[in-house]
């Protein structure tokens, strides 16, 4: 057993530490909240230093890291110790997905923005009347004169102001046993985006995307047809991990700031750290912490041993462990913290909003627990 | 034992739920919100039920209640059912207190709004050095030539950006022991008000408010001088019960608004209010309500036989059971309602953020705890 | 509203509180519970102040009472003060249902005992295969020679080796859709018992019964054939408010010994109830213990005004609230006396086990989560 | 990083899987905990496959390892998850102890047991009147003509009827701020045991024992006088760690007997194990016990870095964290597990219990959360 990161691991780590060292990076970031806009100078500055470049392939410009699963998770942890809105990253690490995936001209097309730190693709699945129940979902494709149209409606779309491309879900208007997925120019005709105020997570649109009869060609198809729900379910072990590892990097900024404010602040004579209802907070705070961080790096470090697979079982644990731990630490910060938290403008006051958001999107609470459960009993079975 | 309301105490009810059905208020309060506006018009129509007569004595117009905590209490819950910002009122019961301690001509100030809805005064106690520990309050004021000088920073102030009066508590410059308050006119020269950005209760304002050297007159003292902090401690209790029925009320919107979408909103071929996880939060929360219902109505009915005295303990607990468990019962809704509760303008997105700060402001959580953990002890003593 | 006990309850609590002063009944509990026994010489005493007569009709000697319901809550709460085992008591109150639905032998017989304090009869219904599902249990009767034979299994019936009656479910061999109850003479050749060795609650016994070929005739029905569902169900609303006040009056003791002992024992040179941590715990113990309180004397309040009928949801909450509340509260007290809770012939050690079966005995959490949830959400249907 | 034991640490565990396999040992335990007995049988052939050689120096018939402490954790683990009573060892590790601080002759009273699973010694501190107050403890020795006397009362002290020697904290009669522990022979005159009945652990002595002026000389002093209070400091951390272990390991084997149950058992025509309410405890159990894993493994690992020290922070939060989410998965596979857990001689009966006082016994949990907390705020001082 070895529970260090490796030399290269610790200096990529410490090349994040300096960019987040290089400025007051929290104005910004306050900023960009406010405005509810894409934090894009910063994200360049993470692509600079290859950010999206670790989960690549090297033959497509990847980094050829040893784990590269355990160097992103340890990326994310630097990241949000600085307070940073690590959610907006989603897509970069999945520039892997498109290159297995998708066609030349669909890999080209996003990897034209490697490096940039631009917003370029994104998948959408959610529907008004289909969320955690993927099979009710009622957006179709037909085909007619050798063209393929889009009808539909998709909501809780993120990044879906940003983005160029959008990799859309849709069933077959012939058979509702086919789903398929197509990698959609959003600047096509047809397309109108309806952007959706947000509780938290201010820094990424999200927008309910109306496809009227939007035309397709054959060519964009993303991956087979009828393969659709496969595509969507081996990713969504990735990126449930992913929201996990982005709650616990934030929370560790809420949790740092309330302890030192427990250090300074004094009440009735002593530093507030030393009563014994805060005490029973960071104490707590600090086994969330731990656990998050174990699980996080337990499951990317099997993932590498899997060429880059992660499990179901122990992502849907990762995402709802980590996004109702990481809300909790980030209350109990809020609660130590006091007035401070919540008549200011401190970080923590976006952090706890940005927070609650990851319990419901990306798969809800509710079905991480039965995907966990499910993953859980099939080793018990008689 | 009864556990029903009088005849009377039903009507009252009813002329409150009558104007909350007499238009869609919701849509006025969400406006006021995004303004972090007061809702006078509102709390005008209140009034015209006689909302700021339900705790006056008779001699100074009362209603002349059998019961006017237990009332009060009533309203409250079903305003709160409606999801109105009831935090906003808090003044108004209060001005109680003003007949019972101010002088002739701070009872006409104060009895002059009677009726109008408009918010006329508050107390401000807390400052940058000294919340829960009341006795580092650091605000002075001296006497020099038959005047008052009054030196210091208060913070967290609730409505002082909507008050004409602030009672201001502050420690004599001559004797550190001296603890008494002033009822200042806010247009005095010398004070200014910095708002302070709020997670929620935004329909109320929230100011650092600097005294710098504001010259009052012996006229001015609120109470005797020296009796301060005996003032603002019986206020605590009224004012702690008040927060918790402002909470449990609250509450209920968010509740019914939960269990209304799981009947009606289908999953995977059922409503997903017949999903156990979904079961399990509609039963906790429906046992959250009634503990909090029964708890505050007991409080209140209790008060009620002691002339409107609060029991400290049975408040303390009121205001820290209450908080938690409103708040709690309305992130269970918000995840009962998946993304319509948090990428929309739903009601459940501010009284979410509302409740949050209830757990800080008007005494922390952890203040409760050690009030009403002093109070159950005592009972205990060999 | 009113929140007091009438005065005539209030001399029936002082009847039984000077009972419970008259002698050490705590050493007689121990000793009972050691060796397995039901303290008939202590039940035999409460039934001298009325205890089995509280819910019976007057025209069966019944007390008369105005809220038999109200009144029987109160005697629950002095005597598990007192740390008593009431859950020995659980068919007493239930006299009322044999006269509601026996024939008028089985009535005779029953009340037989009436004032005695002897274990007289009780319910079986669970199987080893068929537990929370009812439906699936496989105890048959069949008619034969103007006989009735019963055969099958009950388990985890309480009191089976003290009652001489036990009144038995079963479904028609020839229709599995008719589900009757026997009136069954425990006597009667066919009938072995098997005691199960139980964590809790071992002042009463818990037997496995099998019924082999047991010859009744037409006469042993209890009630209308076809008629056993209805029966039961009517009844587990009572009975699962019971085991609630049971649990709640229990959990007072573990909390008075606990806070009564923080007062008491210094450590670091103060009592240890000056420490947040026990703190904390003396408040939430008094909060659990105010809510079940409430909770339960509503339940009773309502059923008073509804001929003694519990409404179904509020006796789910009640058993489901309370089993785990009181449980919490004893565990939390269990921590607050330290060693002396968990290495000592202490009465919170006892009192400890025999609560956690309340969470599964008499319908499990689970089924009550699910019950009262149904009952919530039947009142949002648009 | 890497999460694997060694190829060296699974045979090791193998071994002891095969010896836990090897008969049902099953019956064993639970026959030596209703007669309350050390179960030296099982504990003489862990000793043969060399567990209490594990953390021995190689120069005292240690195995070597490079990695004893990991090792040790894989071997709990395993044990654990067989439902043994891991709890009885605590001293066997602990033989490095006396090598470390003993004189030559108390190492050779102890060594000479290696090997045999015989208790051979355990230390005693805490007092009727000090518990966690450490300092307040009343026990003295005095001397007097080249003697040594010991006088006191200790209380808790496991292992105690077992043992032939026990290492005892005093302090000077002269001067109380010298601490000091001396090796006794507990055949000496002067001391008796009264032993203390217990919720669990039974498979363990548990007494009171009294020293009346027990005559000792001064090559009984264990370590150097004045030094007591450190020798015990640094060993609490790794009996800290221990009972985590211990705690961690137990609750495995409740878990999968709940989760195999679950398979197995059918409701309503499923297996319970599909229902939401019993896959949300099983999603919650594994979160448990990955989290309990990780921590434990992570500080294991940590202190075979330090040459076996064990951090007080890490140390005290694995057996914080430990205690309470075994206990908490214990509960739950007992509720999975229904009438069966609570009504028979299931093992989950006794684990329950078991693990119960180790939130006690060891160091409190309020005693882990305040040295916890004390560790992680000093990484937070400006």
């Amino acid at each position: 057993m070895d529970f260090r990161l490796s030399e290269e691991q610790e200096l990529i780590v410490d090349s994040y530490r300096a960019y987040m060292e290089s400025e007051n990076w929290e104005a910004y970031f306050h900023e960009c909240d406010e405005r509810h806009e894409y934090p894009l100078r910063w994200v360049a500055g993470l692509c600079e230093l290859g950010f999206d470049q670790i989960m690549l392939p090297e033959s497509h410009g990847g980094l050829g890291l040893e784990q590269p699963c355990v160097t992103l998770m340890a990326v994310y942890e630097v990241l949000g110790r600085y307070g940073a809105p690590t959610y907006v990253l989603y897509q970069l690490p999945g520039f892997e997905t498109v290159i297995r995936e998708g066609a030349p001209a669909q890999i080209e097309a996003v990897m034209s923005t490697l490096g940039t730190g631009e917003q370029i693709w994104n998948s959408a699945c959610t529907e008004p009347g289909a969320g955690s129940d993927v099979g009710a979902l009622a957006t179709t494709y037909r085909r007619e004169n050798g063209k393929v149209y889009l009808n539909g409606t998709k909501t809780f779309i993120t990044s879906s102001a940003g983005v160029r491309y959008l990799v859309v879900m849709a069933k077959s208007a012939e058979d509702d046993t086919v789903f398929s997925e197509f990698f959609v120019d959003m600047e096509k005709p047809g397309i109108t985006l309806s952007p959706l105020p947000k509780l938290g997570l201010r820094m990424d649109s999200c927008c309910e995307v109306y496809f009227d009869n939007v035309e397709l060609d054959e060519a964009d198809f993303f991956g087979t047809e009828g393969n659709g729900f496969n595509r969507g379910v081996s990713d969504f072990n990735f990126e449930r991990w992913l929201v996990g590892a982005c709650d616990y990097g934030t929370a560790i900024s809420a949790f740092e700031d309330a302890v030192a404010h427990a250090n300074a602040r004094t009440a009735f004579g002593r530093p507030i750290g030393r009563f014994q209802l805060n005490q029973l907070k960071i104490a707590e705070m600090q086994i969330a912490l731990t656990n998050m961080r174990n699980m996080l790096y337990e499951a990317a470090w099997k993932a590498d041993q899997a060429d880059g697979t992660f499990d179901p079982t122990a992502a849907a644990m990762c995402k709802y462990y980590c996004a109702n731990a990481a809300f909790q630490v980030t209350d109990d910060a809020m609660q130590v913290m006091g007035g401070i938290a919540v008549a200011s403008e401190h970080r923590i006051n976006r952090i706890w909003r940005d927070l609650r958001v990851d319990r419901i999107s990306g798969g809800t609470d509710e079905m991480m627990i039965l995907t966990a459960s499910k993953g859980v009993s099939r080793g018990y079975r008689s």
